[in-house]
């Protein structure tokens, strides 16, 4: 039985709050159960200088999470004097993410970043912010149509993103920490909103995992996924 | 005439949620106006090394600003490899000022970590952060009552600080940005809850300020001192 | 038409030298086409300061390139003053393919440290790094076991990995550089030698992937994988 | 008793040495009792990056002490590959203090540095900076308007600083270590020759301080103030 | 009696490979017995900021050494952030040797980097890899005629070294590890081909070295010297 | 002509002045002509890890420049967050000279770190800082011989050191700065005290250099460290 008596395919209650923040371009506070992500999309009106003059624009991303967002408090990157591997990954990941739904050549030359800061940590932080990434990514793109600033939204539909994992014989959908460290295999599925795959990324911490079950970890992620995009819709309308 | 009609000598509408993440000992959201710090108080069971073996506790904690808490992005520390100089000192302040209400004797050997991570910053981010760390440090300290890891509370009061300036012939208490950037003199004041002082830092940014004028700043940051130590009591009864 | 008429699911000609330097306990030069590789694993008889007393090992790994290892010079890390985020998630995926091949408990408190440098790059350096490593891991235990220092082989069989990839249509197995620039999507496959999966990576470069390319590209990497199996079986029994 | 007789309100004896080394526009030596530091202000005719094309100059600061300048010697901070916060903070102090009495527009995009290297250590090398940081400075100016680069001195008065303390019931000025190691108190003055202030900055290391001794430590830093003016009217007159 | 037989004059079998790398302008592994370098040489068309303009070249040389190109594992210099105090003085050496032999001004404002990287290390890696390098770059600047680009070859000659020692009474010529380690006197020499000197650098480990001492090591160095500079021609007329 | 009507194989006025400062075990300033090194002895009792339980003392130094010593200003490599490799490369060349002239194990488990500091820089830096460490490390010694740490006195004898070179036809003895840039060649000669070598390097900046110009050099380097030892011990004399 999963904790707070969830079913097998069942993701954790999710919350979108929009504009947390008073100044970023987008602000969003995504909430998976006891994940939350705080997703600040910052716009510029310049691109890094490999891109300079081609009329394109860019989208990248930043991550980290706070010392006290996990159980025990973790050091903090800024005195450690470098973001750690996991951190680098995880920061490359969403950026690609938010870059697979997103046509450069209708940003013209203006950069959006968006900074996705754990707050507090129960599993599934990289899925959580590529999925509140993409709405403050999606308000920051209105802000530049609003202003005047964009004709046309870059932006070709949603990206959301849920971990997947086999636990003994079980395959669950949306790890929360306590299952992902019993996991044998955790997968992480980014999909867009029309169910075509964005990033497929599965390890196997204890047994390797067969064909068969690879399949089965799609499916339960593409159904976890089908309601994040519809929780994402849902934030937009309001 | 001040934003939002305050009088000069008025703080803004201070907002302290306890308990607002779910993992460390103590966690305090503080908002002065626009103003939103997040304070994580961490307790740990060892001491640093050159302390080990004295009997005796330590407090210590970590600042940071989100890099969308600003108007315009800043650059993450983590990313840059180092933290800032204006970093270090606040740290350095709000660690001196929490320590100076605490009896270290009384610890034993535990060790106090209170983060404070800036979620969004209309000016007077530091003074918040020991304002709102004092909280979140009096919830470690019942924590570890709680859990007969103390006999007796170490705390021997409230810490708490504000921001006063001269702005042109005004004394002003409290800044925000916008005051913040056009003052003359920015005081920086940290005091026990009976009125004596723990720091003062007074820079004249334009003109020099005399005598009198440093016994205006005084005047007015006792007085909103008060109405913060009054809020902190308020937060700690609920 | 793929380089050198190689058919879309054909691997390059692979090449695996044992004993290629003379101090490490394995030493590989792993080549797939005109991707070389030096792997070299090293034993060390302790173990991270966080295992020790367990009486169990650690595999771990790290990657380099040499800077004129591609076709314009890359600046060396070293001299960057850091490892950069591929480098990074390269090295860690490596240590955990090799792991997922290793009994920690049957190694006792002994390290293996497998650097795998690229003397030359031409696409696929992470998985040739890996197939390589395979094989000086192998060696290295062996060396052990040769020396008294092991009484049974801790690895539960070999592990290899291939790149896989969509160019328009075709799925093409073992991307080359000029391949793998081009492709839509790459997907990274480690697998153990009876076929079951220890990571799966795909990432979409351009268009989102669909179900059935997923399943295309895993039939590949799995045709691919038998046939690199086979060569590090080939090498270990000279 | 203090040591060598001192009084409460007594400065040790002044010694400020100017063109010191060879090459820099301004090069004082500044000993206050055992205290020794190396001012040496450096002429640019060029100024950062941010201020260019605004016809203002700037005027910054560095801080380094040797590391056998204290009792026991001190890791040195270019092999630890960071300078400490306390080096950041007073570096800072003291280019904020130069600045003061410096009329930017009048300087025309011009930069000046002046780097205090302490080469003894007895308490008060930060204020021993201010006091030898403002001689370098008026002679680095005089040195422009000597060379026709300058028609105006920019500096609109001397700057000088000194350290003053609560040791019990006593008010000292100008703490030597032995001193400054005991007090309950200890605060850092920063004025302008007409005894305007610039800086505060007060720290109860013990107990916190009251509204009547910070008055106190005022008058007595304002006393030793008017001395160090006096000693470095005088040697610039030599 | 010296490994191998080898007598006390003797330098160790060398050997050098040309176009041991695909895409370096210069690639050659050079040998002296068990130690291998790597030397590709690099060329660009731009030359650094500090010598943009003058219409002449330049001439760098980075050194590095695979973690286990020793007897036990070296921590890898981009893991440890930074390049040690031994890398910087053998790659500051390896290119002032490098440009002692080249007239900058005939280059053009060109630049060539040498990447000397060890693959195995058994004494003398910093000589061989000036030896090697000699070549890799003989190799760049043909490329450069062959392609056009140099209509003249800016190499005056070959530059080659050798390290030598005083092991008791005995003066050895091309030390190994093991006699390196237990030197008395070791000495690296860089001579051009016509036996003068660019470089000497003797160091007494133990014992001070006499005028006499220095006398016959010079001589053995040279002899030396001769051999490698006949390798280095006939592998180039290969 | 030289400046000051120097003769080609006359040394700089050579000024010693001990105790300096005030608090380290030996204290130096050493002053060739506009060259002033300050170099201070630290005494600990403990050595490094690595040396640990042998029953042996080490002696190491570290050097550096203030920003200001030379004619423009340096960026100071603590600000730069790393030394540089001119700075390795001269602390290791002072280390290894002085622990030539002492016994290490007469030492038993002490280290002496000598600090060698350019006040001011004309030249002959390195070889200025050997000369002056000398003397403080005999200070240092002396030190523990009259506290009862030493029964013995570890050192063997004075080390000295002068750099000469070629400029021209003429062999100079101990350049100065614009000697210094102007040669053709640079050598850079430690001596103890009987006249025997301990580091030789000579690099020749512009045509290589010939056996016979060698000889001129060391010649002319003898007969300096003559004069640089006849003032060392007349320092240690007063």
């Amino acid at each position: 039985m999963r904790p707070n008596d969830r079913k097998a395919d069942q993701v954790r209650p999710i919350k979108i709050t929009r504009n947390y923040t008073a100044y970023a371009e987008g602000s969003v506070l995504v909430e998976f159960g006891n994940t939350k992500v705080l997703c600040n999309a910052t716009v510029e009106e310049n691109v890094p200088r490999w891109l300079k003059g081609q009329g394109k624009g860019w989208v990248t991303a930043e991550y980290g999470m706070l010392p006290r967002s996990t159980h025990s408090r973790m050091r903090r990157e800024a005195a450690n004097g470098k973001q750690g591997g996991r951190t680098m990954e995880i920061q490359r990941l969403i950026a690609r993410s938010l870059r697979a739904v997103v046509d450069l050549e209708v940003m013209g030359e203006i950069m959006v970043t968006v900074d996705c800061d754990v707050i507090q940590a129960d599993g599934g932080t990289r899925t959580a912010s590529i999925s509140g990434a993409s709405v403050a990514m999606a308000d920051a793109f209105q802000h530049l149509i609003d202003n005047g600033k964009l004709k046309k939204n870059p932006m070709k539909g949603h990206v959301a993103a849920v971990s997947v994992g086999l636990l003994g014989q079980d395959v669950l959908c949306d790890l929360e920490y306590v299952e992902d460290s019993a996991a044998d295999t955790d997968m992480n599925v980014v999909m867009t909103e029309d169910g075509r795959m964005i990033e497929v990324q599965g390890t196997a911490e204890g047994e390797p995992f067969s064909h068969e079950e690879l399949l089965s970890l799609l499916e339960s992620a593409k159904k976890g996924i089908t309601e994040i995009v519809a929780a994402q819709k849902a934030a937009l309308e309001n």
